[in-house]
């Protein structure tokens, strides 16, 4: 039985600035990501996200970002390996801190935003990253694009990987997202996004940009609640992926710690 | 015999800014207190003030502020106490990412500047900060200054508490510290801070300025590194303490932990 | 001819996060606060205000804030009277150069949050705080609460000052506002809220929270644009204040810089 | 007779941290750039410095950067040309209020580190950054790396610009900077950094690392205040300079503004 977990990235408020529909989401996921504090999230966000999440048995990650909030952690910016590194142990520590008082366990790390995005291409970068984790829990699961550096860096630290996949992206021959500025990046068809979405997970394949078919790995769907469409469609997704007999279930099982 | 731990605040730097002699006090302390990012530190250096104390084999702890890096922490804030235990655990569970990558133990907890002294007198922020290190690790010593509510604040909890003493600071009847802006605040006179130093240590007591005699319980005593004058009268202490059969060691082992 | 200023607090998202109305409320103002970049506001922000402000021909003001992003700017600070007068000139003259590109001038200036509040009482800052915004501009009206050490403070300097009200807020008998969490500090009934702001205008008297009639000098009335209620209840004071021949009109017309 | 400036980067601390010997090179230079807030630099340093500037008749300088305190602006980020002219507007702005109050007035701009760096090859931030000085004052000198974008896009603005020349540091053949990490970028040896600058300013040529002559514009010299040993080199240059017959000036005589 194949199974895929959906995961999304929450808690992205600061102070008195929230952002998405938090709660509603979490309704619709097996996994979260939640901001460390650096391109979003504070310590009072950060605690109420665990205990929301432990509350409906989501499972949580670390989205740790680059120290940009004017810039929600967008923009690349030249930071190097053993930056990134400490980095990236910095926010997992600080979010541990709150999953652990709450008598749960951290599953996975995400980067965030333009720390993921570099790490998709460069390996240096990816390693940092790859490495922080592993120093502050060789346990983790690191979840990143499918077919990426990270994805890469990763495996070569002997740190347990996913696969992420986004529905309503286009990909390039290389496996790669086209970028958001290209023509046709973003899919808007919802059939369309289903179907791609229901064949990535089945037959590990999907249509490129141009036209040719590329393997893709799809442990994971990147969802998003930032309105009340986006999470209603999440649950359209999550029918269709049922009636294909998919099974959704949190990140550690679908990459089989736990079977 | 008597023991009693020498303690420091350390990685005070941020970024390109550095502050004080890390290194040289290192070598002459037993407990060192690190600052976790908020009112100074940043994680490289955070990572490398873990390194050096436990190359020296100096034991480490989390030196938690206020989100003020440009009044270095040291202007009260009306945070409330749910706001500063959150504050608390996210810079203790950074620090932690870093230690337990080096392989060592998180040994004790010191708030820094105006969350060290607004904790003197405030039992419910006292307790917001209490229950925070509680809620990260529960075996963590949370030091404070001696007979504040602080102490109180972490024994109701439940914490191994440890009472800090200033050498070189005049207190009141009532066993605060002089405030630095009153005259005779700070004592400059060597032979007589070294004199009442060891006069804490050996029989609990000590002369406050309007003269009498008060009881203190001096389990750790703070020391600086702001320059080589500070740096030699901590070893000038340390022989003075050596002379009266004072042992010096750590924290966690002056409190009962390990003995 | 009785006139009277609208005010609002505007322009204090940060980044991608976004807060309140703003051009909703800008259509129904005569004076606008835009938040300086610490306790809200960025670059970006900034200038759209300002373009935003010139086009409804709203007269534009700064809002600065204590450093304390997290916080809002709404946590008392210990800030000395030398840094507050620092603080205040950097955030105004941060405001002037997007003011100045678009070809309009700076009007007033309007401490935020715990700033204001602070000035409220504690002459030495009040001082601080006009002492920058005059040492910046003298031309500029300093906006502060009614009766308030901000406005003695400001005279003093020399300032153009111009008191504000709360419509819907309760006073004490001294003329201070009634803390929020004090049973009954909020009004909710908007027949009573119109009727009292009308009252301020025309007769310069208040009923107190304890049943007294005090004085109070109603130059400018803040108004809020958090929802599309507040933004209707804000049209409907207006209609009121028309109807009682009370002219609406900016805050250099109102404190007589222009007849 | 010919003429140049000798410029610096000074008021580069933060809060309690301080950077380099401020005070000692103020009495060497004809003009200062001063950080404003981003990259280093706070009011009370702002405030500061521009009276220590003017004491000494220095001609003061804006000296913006990127939103990265933490990597003193030397990181490259990913802003777009319009974040970069909001950004330094928002910096000369606030660095103006200072300058204000003292009686004087602002000189020049130069921006500090990445966006310095960032802008020798990349036009269209070049121009965000000529376009954001305009629309602050259009009177004020732009002063950037000779040849590079930045001086292109200046001009095109239609600003009064100024060319930098580093007196220790190799220069490729397109007269771009050799990065630091190549062997031979910096030039040690004080006799031969002299020969070059003073060539430099009277032929208009300097020898590129690959050994061939190259034209170059000095108007302003660019020298550190880290260390004693970097204040007395400043003060050798100048005698040497002197020596030679060339007037040492500030960038607004330089230029031609005041002759």
């Amino acid at each position: 039985m194949k199974k895929v977990d959906l995961n999304s990235d929450l808690g992205e408020g600061f102070g008195k600035f929230k952002l998405g529909m938090d709660e509603e989401i979490l309704d619709e996921i097996t996994s979260v990501n939640i901001a460390c504090g650096w391109h979003a999230g504070d310590p009072l966000i950060m605690e109420n996200m665990v205990k929301l999440a432990k509350d409906r048995c989501v499972a949580v990650g670390a989205h740790p970002g680059y120290p940009d909030l004017m810039g929600f952690g967008r923009r690349n910016m030249n930071v190097t390996p053993e930056e990134v590194k400490a980095y990236v142990k910095y926010q997992i520590g600080a979010l541990k801190a709150f999953v652990h008082s709450e008598g749960v366990e951290l599953q996975h790390v995400k980067p965030h935003g333009a720390m993921y995005n570099m790490a998709v291409n460069d390996y240096s970068l990816a390693l940092g990253i790859a490495q922080g984790i592993k120093e502050v829990d060789s346990q983790l699961i690191l979840l990143g694009l499918a077919g990426s550096e990270l994805i890469r860096a990763g495996k070569e630290c002997g740190l347990k990987v996913a696969s992420e996949v986004f529905a309503d992206r286009a990909y390039t021959k290389d496996g790669k997202l086209v970028p958001r500025n290209v023509e046709g990046a973003v899919l808007y068809d919802k059939e369309t996004v289903i179907k791609r979405v229901i064949r990535m997970i089945k037959e590990g394949k999907v249509q490129s940009i141009d036209g040719n078919d590329i393997d893709i790995e799809a442990e994971s769907i990147c969802v998003h609640g930032d309105n009340p469409e986006a999470v209603e469609f999440v649950s359209e997704i999550k029918k269709a992926l049922k009636n294909e007999g998919i099974k959704i279930t949190s990140l550690d099982k679908v990459v089989g710690i736990y079977e």
